[in-house]
């Protein structure tokens, strides 16, 4: 989904805000007849689908659709209709703050607010995309803030792109193995972002949610999910297997992620979009 | 999620764009200091919870979330995660165009700009909501028209609102019954969109998708499904047990549907969200 398109969604509020509050026919003479604006506006998927190719992780149960009904009905119509199964944890999908924090917020419990809004982007993928062990540091985040010459905005929606995403639905390229079970969990390599660095921004900054083009917020080789446990203690929800970074600015944008509203949910499928102005 | 949000989604691009397009500093004197507008945006949350109360067709696989883990890892930090499993048709959720269309459009293939954009109510409780057998009709439609003194306008999704969102998830009042099974398909009662008045949609006027709060676009009496095989073989998409259409005006609102990726899928759970101005 990377069409240009015309009217939609911030562009009609953008024409009829702007007619009330334009000062035009106050107090001057109107010489030119009144134009309606078009505004363009490019919306990108950072969603992964949903197939029999979706990565897991390796410990994960994995989507599986299944065949109700497809073909013609006996009353003359065409029906299809399939059943899913899948951990919540899974492809594109959001980390619910209860996910490693147990007083954190469920899916369903957190607020549309965190979920939609400005965003921007922090790429590492100069760093990252040729050692599946990188942790991104506090320097790359001040390197983002130096290049903008501006600090994180509050309330921003971050997301770090480390390249990742050019080899899914590669399993040993993009997080190191195809191998099942417990035993393929040390074999996990890919990057993520350092503890350190997600204490500096849960503590120097003030964020409203996370995302990152690779299985974890944490690094494949983690043991203790320290960065998960950091953000989501702070009720920061971490968007994982995204797609489509290297399509977006460095900031200049908004996010829109809605999951699946799962109630007591420890995360879900999301459906994440860019809006770019 | 009805709260009031400040410089959110909309309104951060309505304040830079208007700037660049306000010609109040050129031509005349500007006699007062440019102010930073800010505009507030409601996000209304049209989606219920997927729980056991979730209501399904009395056919159809109902939602079921299993615990993996829950509770202190023997590494020292909180964890939780589950699996689930659901028809794809459950809940609040989208039709998919393939869903009675053969060569409909599958879910992960629908154009987000016909998930996110302009919408309309069309309020028909008061005909609706004592008559579970209700057929929304033209006239319904129009009477629309005739109040907003506006054709239903090009490129919109139009939300139906009969009212029965109140009795969800008491599906006896909610669609006629509590029991399941092909026994129990005709005990369904609830109101839907009539053949005619869906006829009347695709040839008449230009809609990008469409939505109810009840189970389904066709009434719970009906045998061959017309207003779902006239409205999909369109292309035009049909969300499904929506709620909270009653904080929603007749117009002026935008409305977000994001479903689940399912590759190939006939539809799948969504989230649905709109932003009044």
């Amino acid at each position: 989904m990377k069409t240009r398109i015309v009217l939609m969604l911030l562009g009609i509020s953008l024409v009829s805000s702007c007619k009330n509050t334009s000062p035009s026919s106050e107090g001057t003479t109107e010489t030119t007849p009144k134009k309606v604006e078009v505004s363009e506006r490019k919306i990108i998927d950072l969603s992964h689908t949903y197939s029999d190719e979706t990565v897991y992780w390796v410990t994960a149960k994995e989507f599986r659709l299944d065949t109700v009904f497809e073909g013609q009905t006996d009353k003359g119509y065409y029906y299809s209709a399939y059943n899913f199964s899948t951990a919540e944890h899974g492809g594109t999908h959001i980390d619910a703050p209860i996910h490693f924090a147990e007083k954190g917020q469920t899916v369903d419990e957190i607020p549309l607010e965190k979920l939609m809004g400005s965003a921007i982007k922090i790429d590492v993928s100069n760093n990252a995309f040729n050692n599946p062990d990188y942790l991104i540091t506090i320097d790359d985040l001040k390197a983002w803030e130096a290049k903008e010459k501006t600090p994180i905005p509050d309330g921003s929606i971050v997301l770090l792109q480390t390249g990742f995403s050019k080899y899914y639905p590669n399993k040993v390229k993009y997080m190191g193995t195809d191998e099942r079970g417990e035993i393929a969990v040390k074999k996990l390599h890919f990057p993520g972002l350092s503890p350190e660095a997600a204490k500096w921004l849960v503590e120097q900054r003030t964020i409203n949610a996370i995302g990152i083009d690779t299985p974890s917020i944490d690094y494949g080789q983690s043991e203790y999910f320290k960065s998960h446990v950091i953000l989501l203690s702070k009720d920061i929800p971490a968007f994982e297997n995204l797609t489509n970074l290297d399509q977006l600015p460095n900031r200049g944008f908004e996010v829109i992620a809605l999951p699946m509203k799962i109630q007591g949910g420890s995360g879900a499928p999301l459906r994440i979009v860019a809006v770019i102005k």
